[in-house]
């Protein structure tokens, strides 16, 4: 039988083997950075469960779970923004994954409109010790309204 | 009075504030993607509590929270390979952190060796549905035992 995913047995397997030995955590969740493989921006920071995992693999489009939705999610399945995985890979000890991933439609990739989820830079003022954002997207790629319509925002306070 | 991280209070300041308003988990930690500013590879996946997050705005250099020693750490200071932060985004919910950092010392981030921690791929056949891990670093950087000694391995079973 083939595998997806072996059991982790010993510290040098897992840092040194050709075996994908993934790490969930208490609550089945691994890390997830993504970044697009054109110009190398972080896009967005998100979590898989075995079945995203196993079906980004499978399919090599980018799925997660979303933690405040609490459902397996197709990244685009309501935008059309899919993310096609270019490259997957796994950090030392497994407990994250990597993707490199090109994405479909106006290449935007953040709920509030934006390419990267990470749009504002922090600024620290060393002359008073405060801190302020500035944002680094100038403009929105799209409006989420248009998109998301009344769907309820993910972001929770 | 000054502040380096304000209060949460509502989703359209979150998202579209200049205020850095941070996310800490129920752990006190929130997740830092870093990259290398020059290569753009992404190096490390790590973890900030507000003191580690505090010391890498006001000093430059980032510090992380390690969960496998629940130490607070400046990354570097056994290996000297300090990591200078050169800019450093929120996320639109402000739940992750994305440092671009410059690597001093001979370059390296992982504590295997490698100079990102993401040194393997993953490869799915689809003949046989199964995966398996290809190395993307040719060699390590550095021999880890030069460089840590005895120390005990972050990496978990």
């Amino acid at each position: 039988m083939t595998v997806l995913f072996s059991k982790r047995k010993n510290v040098e397997e897992i840092e040194e083997g050709n075996k994908l030995q993934p790490k969930f955590d208490t609550n089945g969740l691994i890390p997830v950075v993504t970044s697009d493989s054109h110009t190398k921006l972080v896009l967005m920071h998100g979590y898989m469960n075995d079945e995203a995992f196993s079906l980004s693999i499978k399919t090599g489009y980018a799925h997660y779970w979303s933690r405040s939705r609490k459902i397996l999610w197709k990244k685009g399945e309501t935008s059309g923004l899919n993310q096609k995985i270019i490259e997957m890979k796994i950090d030392d000890d497994q407990d994250c994954v990597w993707i490199e991933v090109s994405v479909e439609g106006n290449g935007a990739s953040c709920h509030v409109g934006y390419k990267s989820c990470f749009y504002r830079k922090i600024i620290f003022d060393e002359n008073n010790g405060s801190t302020k954002l500035v944002y680094t997207e100038k403009q929105r790629v799209f409006d989420p309204k248009d998109v998301y319509g009344d769907a309820p925002n993910p972001t929770k306070i």
